[in-house]
This record gives structure tokens, C-alpha cells and sequence, in this order.
């Protein structure tokens, strides 16, 4: 038997996605469960991130994590060997999340035991940024490969996001990566986004990170 | 005035999606125009893979580029400078492209005195691989970064490709990246896709693209 779920996620048959979403978040907040959207590209690190982060706040926080993907099961595998527990939900085809569909998720990972549930959402820049999935802080990763005009081109994601983690810092002098024209960008769609370079390889940056998250998740107690 | 046009699609009316695809299809073989879709994650370097191509192939064929995104014209301009036709379509946060919206890209560019026309379509591993632009083949990118298990969670992508490229080769060593692992996954995915490990930066691996593509382009002449 396999340590973890799968989920085949349903397409969700609500139409007003955004009160759904309001009614989901102010559940998970009577439970005192943090959710946190992670949103990014394929291959900017999500898994890499939220495997640091357990490993850093699973001892003061029990975490659970929500693999979405559209097939495969990689990721909930590393994420269940790291101790936490995880399900993967696979979307049918589906490009994104809504609030439908991560009710479906929480019900079948049990919120009751847990301080802190990762979403991690479709590797995409585009359809995530559209869909409120209720929870209670959407969080970018922009990895350094990928480039520093991605606020430019994909504006919505940068708008909707509470942190932007740019990961792969480690890597930078290999890039043509523009730090400061990067988070000027990121400003630009959104004032008031948190922007912490980190490298989940190294660790560098990622104790911003950390202490932002347990702030959060010490507030919902 | 800009040196490019910046055209705003509307989303097709059509359904029948597939239908007017081959339409478009058929009616490009006969105007000799090579259409070529290429598709890939954010930042995996589609502009600098099309730069490389239209320098090395720009004198022997008349090359025209349509730029999609859902904002910005960073591309456009960065592909006018090569002295290729380019224009800018933006796609009013859609995700994808399918047939109706090509052709209005290819009215705005003009196809009569083009011998192949890339489509750099939305940075999106998932959506545009469920849409079929018209284009006679499909172009896919993936890059180091992005890690070697894309294929196991995008198979669509992979398997609607006729070439694979591998780019950002030069930076291998700074990522845990199998290459033998990468390709056979994206073969499992699709027996026949043409796989080319290739750096746009350093060159390497280029010279068997552009004769896969010139090869290409003379059968439409």
C-alpha cells in the first residue's frame, strides 16, 4: 500500500468560485489550518522549498502537503519520505485549482491534526493566478533560470501573491539574472509583495522565509 | 511608431477546433508558409532558441516570428532587432492558442513572402498542448532547470511534440539533471518525438536543429 493518497480531483460544478473560496478560507480558519497556495512554473522548486521548510518547522508545526499534478506521483513520494504527510491530487487534465477542488483535497488529507497545509498547485503561470483556491496566503516562486522579465509577462500571478521566494540565487552568476530589475518588476504589478531571494539548495535567504511562514501559522493557533 | 504590430486577439467562436486546424493546415502547405508552434514552460528560452535560428537560417529563408503573450512585447522587440518580421499578439490572459487565433495572428503578419512563420506560444506546459494551432509541427522546449521528470508530470506536452529541445545544456553541472532519465521519459510519452540536447547560449547542439528545420522548410518551398 502506498504511504500516501491519490486523489482524482472532480471539475467543480460552482460557478461563483470566489464565495466558495471566501467560505473555505473562513472554515480552515475556525480549524486554525494555515493553507498557503504555492504557485510557480514547472521546475522552479516548489517541492525543493516546501522539503526545506519541513524539515526546518516540522518540529513545531504539524504539515501537510496537497501534490497537485496533472499525472505522476514524484512529488508526493519525496514529500512522504520527508515525514509529513501528503496526498496527491491529480486534476483530470485540468491546468488549475479552484476552491472546489481543494475542499476535495483537504477532505481527503483531514485538516483536523494539522497547523500548516501546502497546496502546491499546478506548475503554471498563467490559470492558478485566476482562481482563488481559499487559501489564506498565495505564494509565488520565480526561479533565477527562468529570467527577470516574468512580471512583465505574466502580470497576474506577481498581482495575486502575498511573498514571491525567487529560488535558485545559487545559480545566478550562470544567468544573464537581473536581481534589482527583477523585483522592480514584481513592485510594479505589486506594491506590496514580500520578495525574499532564497536557494532551497544551499538554504541561503531561506530563514526569511521560515520565520514569514511560522508568523503566519503561529497567528492562527 | 513601433516597428512591430501589437495585435489583440479575441477568443475563437469556434468549436470545432480541430476542423479549422486542418483547414489552416492545408491552406498554409499550399502557400508554402512553414508553421511552426513552439511551446514550453516560462523562461526556458523560446526567444533565444528563435534569435539563434533566424541568424543562422535568416538568409536562406524568409523567417516571421508571432510573439503571443498575455502581456508585455519584450519579445517582439527583442526579435524585431534580428531583422525578422515579428509581431506581438496578446492573448487577453489566455492561456493558450488554438486555430481561429493563429490565423488572426497570421492575417496581422502577413504569410505571402514568409517561408517559415515560429509561433511562440504562451508559457504553459499544459493548456496549449490541448489545442491544436494549425501548425504542421509542434516544437517543444524544455530547459536543464526545469529538472528531468517533466515529461512524468506534463505527458500531454510530450506527446503532441514532433522535436524536443533540451536547452540551457551549457549549465548542466550546476543542476541534478539526468539527461538518459529526461530522455526516456519523454519518449515513454511519445516513441517518436526527435529529442536535441541543445544550448542557445554556447551553440552546442544548434547545427542539427537548424538542418531538422531547413529540411523541414525546403519540403514546403
Amino acid at each position: 500500500m502506498k504511504p500516501y493518497k491519490v486523489i482524482e480531483l472532480h471539475k467543480s460544478i460552482y460557478e461563483n468560485n470566489d464565495a466558495k473560496a471566501a467560505e473555505l478560507r473562513e472554515e480552515l480558519k475556525q480549524k486554525h489550518t494555515l493553507l498557503v497556495n504555492m504557485m510557480s512554473s514547472p521546475g522552479s522548486g516548489k517541492t525543493s522549498v516546501l522539503l526545506r521548510t519541513i524539515e526546518k518547522l516540522g518540529r513545531n508545526f504539524k504539515i501537510g502537503v496537497m501534490e497537485a499534478d496533472i499525472a505522476s506521483e514524484v512529488d508526493a513520494e519525496r514529500i512522504t519520505r520527508s515525514g509529513a504527510r501528503a496526498i496527491q491530487l491529480h486534476t483530470d487534465g485540468m491546468c488549475h485549482l479552484d476552491a472546489g477542488m481543494t475542499r476535495q483535497g483537504l477532505e481527503a488529507i483531514g485538516t483536523d491534526q494539522l497547523d500548516i497545509v501546502f497546496l502546491e498547485n499546478i506548475g503554471n503561470l498563467v490559470c492558478p493566478a485566476e482562481f482563488d483556491t481559499g487559501a489564506a496566503k498565495n505564494v509565488m516562486i520565480l526561479s533565477v533560470p527562468e529570467g527577470d522579465d516574468k512580471a512583465l509577462k505574466y502580470p497576474l500571478m506577481f498581482t495575486v501573491c502575498d511573498v514571491l521566494l525567487i529560488n535558485k540565487m545559487d545559480v545566478t552568476e550562470y544567468f544573464d539574472f537581473n536581481l534589482n530589475k527583477c523585483i522592480a518588476a514584481a513592485r510594479q504589478c505589486n506594491p506590496n509583495i514580500m520578495i525574499i531571494p532564497v536557494s532551497a539548495k544551499t538554504c541561503e535567504g531561506m530563514d526569511i522565509w521560515y520565520t514569514w511562514l511560522a508568523i503566519q501559522a503561529e497567528a492562527y493557533r
